[in-house]
């Protein structure tokens, strides 16, 4: 019995979110320890770095199980994608450190949320993308940006998934690239409270469209007291795209 | 009573193609069709430029049919956008010019077809792709397309959507672009043979794995009179990008 970690990517479109629930309803969790199971995991142990919401996706989630595996980590990658449906798939799988934990080992979370721009639905982008029109600004988007950097309490963005967690949270980088039709967001954090990436990107599309003055916008980061009520980006623009470690 | 065209986008996915079928087969004709009867069409007239297969997509498809509409035609684009589901939208409607045939009046259409290269699937990708490991050589697959150019029979490579029609036809443009872990290939001709597109991405592929000389897909071109038994591409990678007419 070993402890091995796997990063695996999955389409959230038709999951109810990572985290196992009750009933018949589809997890990515739920298909992942199926998987496990058909390679004699006898359940327990299953971790991840985050868990993400309905319909988000993943490039770079990670997790870690217990397993009796006799061959190469790079094997059980194959044999676990044999057994995984089309939306979820193991990029790579390694033997994890003594002590490893995919979430409080977890140093920093990249996500990405893809916004694009267009009169019309577009069938061929939407799974993976919210549609805004008009086109927001992308100089105010970014200007909204670059206030996020630094560590401060987020509270008014989110809770934190702990139970009575702190709500301070430190980000590294936020930006928001052009690309043809499309405005993609990347931010990389510490650590993120509760949908406060979908916060986030609602909120800096009210300065993106003209409907909130900057000003505005840093006075809400600035009172953590005082959670802003509003929209919530969609899920399915989002992607956790990358967690890092410390090796 | 006037002639309208529109531009439309879908995912293939969840089609059997195009061309509606009998029984509960679900077709775009067919969903198309709906919408335009919520409108009031009495049916008979709808036609399109190309007859897409099952799983391909489509970002340029263009379709005519005569409606009686009192508004303007943009009000037409919305009104049947709210009436199609979302795997099919509208992007553009416009009145035709007397005597258009979206097939017969086409000059060019363009085709992409996307590959990927990745050890493991990728679910967030394979919906629009071909993925293929190890990743080919994107020198010989560019020198293969550009053995494509010009005008000849391409009988080794398919057949005519007319039964019995002549297989000569003109590329006009045939590129592959590498992206990351991507090579996209892009094709404009005057027509297309049926599935040509996929049976060329197989053999320019059969060059790219080095599993096959160029010298040797040069020949397969050079005999339209030999049909190429071989793989076809994937419908998924596939993508009618547009059609252009004279104006």
């Amino acid at each position: 019995m070993a402890n091995y970690k796997s990063i695996i990517a999955y389409d959230g479109t038709d999951f109810q979110g990572f985290q196992r629930l009750g009933g018949d309803r589809r997890t990515v969790q739920g298909v992942f320890e199926d998987a496990l199971r058909r390679l004699g995991w006898e359940g327990g142990s299953l971790r991840a770095a985050g868990r993400t919401d309905a319909g988000v996706h993943a490039r770079g989630q990670v997790v870690d199980y217990d397993l009796a595996w006799k061959h190469d980590p790079a094997l059980l990658t194959l044999a676990l994608n044999a057994h995984l449906p089309n939306d979820v798939a193991v990029r790579a799988t390694d033997l994890a450190n003594p002590g490893f934990h995919p979430r409080f080992s977890a140093k920093r979370r990249r996500y990405r949320y893809t916004l694009i721009s267009a009169p019309q639905r577009d069938p061929l982008r939407e799974r993976y993308a919210w549609r805004i029109w008009p086109a927001p600004d992308p100089g105010e988007m970014a200007a909204a940006a670059g206030l996020l950097l630094g560590e401060r309490d987020f509270g008014a963005l989110g809770r934190s998934p702990i139970p009575g967690g702190h709500t301070v949270r430190a980000v590294f980088q936020a930006t928001w690239r052009a690309e043809t039709e499309a405005l993609v967001f990347e931010i990389e954090g510490n650590a993120f409270l509760y949908r406060m990436v979908r916060r986030l990107v609602a909120l800096m599309l009210e300065v993106g469209s003209a409907r909130m003055p900057i000003g505005e916008f840093g006075a809400v980061l600035a009172h953590p007291g005082q959670p802003w009520v509003g929209k919530i980006a969609p899920a399915r623009g989002l992607c956790l795209e990358a967690v890092v470690y410390d090796e």
